[in-house]
């Protein structure tokens, strides 16, 4: 299933968006795709739904973040080989580990706002996925038993603030806006292996990014199994894997956003966002 | 006013701590110290309650965190000048940002978790404060305005995944049980300067913090003007300050809990945290 909210900021509804490439309300059923529905259970339930009685959604309504109540915005750095090489920054053994504030969370095309005084606001393309059960030192083998599903995110983040500020990367990366998720969550059911995921990001036509899963140093599956050994994750929260080369930060010379441009990120199964810079 | 959350593990109840020293029972009135009741506003309303009328909480009920619903857990780093010297760190010339995981938080005499083959689990003695609103871009003129009170906290971390595992800080300071938070949250008209506390850190019967707030490099204003710039704080956010010298990482040899330990963190105006080490 791919699972959507839509409607104005705040005021957003859950839907599904249908194999026909509907969006159907589910509003009248489920309250919102907030952290209690999306365990396992809840998501069988859901799945067997007649999808055609619900009531059709305009799909020139804005998307919202495809889940809601969010609790924790966990991040993994340097998690691609080359981009790890274009940062300068050595490989590492094990996976980077930030967090970023949840308040940087925003809809798949809402506009991103660069800061009052930012320099050098950064794209990255990342696969997401959302926790459907509380993980607490999970096993590698059991992991993907722990996701709801995976989505799209651009986890933008200012370089300036992430790196010469004295800073941790948190300082850099949870800005307003800085957290695009979306369109959809694509259920586990649905998008069985996520490691076998294609993606790109363009800023206006210029292709920036473009890579596949398989070349994640640590899987999905790796980074459930790690972070849940050093702090417990709960229902609904969401995790970016880290990003692969491309990066305006790592090009020679630095190349950053602007006022007007246009980002857009795109998989073969997790649908397409799109950001305005203002 | 003195506000509390007294109870099991999940089941707290709100009370406030009268100055005779005797818990009352508030639950009649007031759902929960949730973000919503912090707000400048309620908290006026909450401040002509009699007390009197309330029901007498036993003294030997457990206490909560004072606070719940909390959204976002933000530490500050090295803002004492003895502090950044014995962890043989620079100076940082603007705060050191990062974020802990909101599951961490426990309540303040809770048993702290020794993690599995833990070998670098360390106390840090923090003032700790309550957001009361939305801060965006605070000035650092308003910034007090926008708390709800202070307490205290211990910052526990582990040293060798803080500093040596690939990381970022926060890989070390978001175990479960790893942010005791309380006894009360003191409400800021009754603290009015939170740069004049008093407050110290005993392992077993040994002293091993003691300090001033005075002696903050970075003021609590300050911190809020500051960290309302890179992210947008909300109400019940609770905001750590940075911990004094006399941490265990920082003797030498270094010196770290052990199953059996007893943390007390005491304070003139803030009360008294009691952790056993498990």
């Amino acid at each position: 299933m791919k699972l959507i909210r839509f409607g104005t900021q705040g005021n957003e509804k859950p839907g599904i968006l249908d194999n026909k490439g509907i969006i159907r309300d589910v509003s009248s059923l489920i309250p919102d795709w907030s952290p209690e529905w999306l365990s396992n259970e809840k998501l069988a339930l859901v799945k067997q739904l007649d999808l055609d009685i619900f009531p059709i959604v305009d799909t020139a309504q804005r998307l919202g973040t495809p889940v809601t109540g969010v609790r924790q915005f966990i991040a993994i750095g340097l998690n691609y080989g080359e981009h790890a090489r274009e940062a300068g920054l050595e490989l590492p053994a094990e996976p980077v580990v930030f967090l970023k504030a949840i308040t940087s969370l925003s809809g798949p095309n809402d506009n991103v706002v660069l800061p009052p005084n930012s320099t050098a606001t950064d794209w990255e393309l990342e696969l997401g996925f959302v926790m459907s059960k509380i993980a607490q030192n999970v096993s590698e083998a059991d992991a993907l038993d722990y996701v709801a599903g995976y989505c799209l995110a651009n986890d933008v983040s200012e370089r300036h603030w992430q790196l010469q500020r004295n800073g941790q990367w948190g300082k850099g990366k949870s800005f307003d806006t800085f957290g695009p998720i979306g369109p959809w969550l694509v259920t586990r059911d649905e998008l069985t292996d996520p490691q076998n995921v294609q993606f790109s990001l363009k800023v206006n036509d210029e292709l920036m990014q473009s890579a596949h899963t398989s070349d994640m140093i640590f899987s999905v599956a790796k980074i459930i199994a790690y972070v849940s050994q050093f702090m417990t994750l709960l229902p609904g929260d969401v995790v970016i894997t880290g990003t692969p080369a491309g990066v305006g930060g790592g090009m020679k010379p630095a190349r950053f956003l602007k006022k007007g441009d246009v980002v857009t990120l795109d998989s073969n199964l997790l649908g397409q966002q799109k950001q305005v810079i203002v």
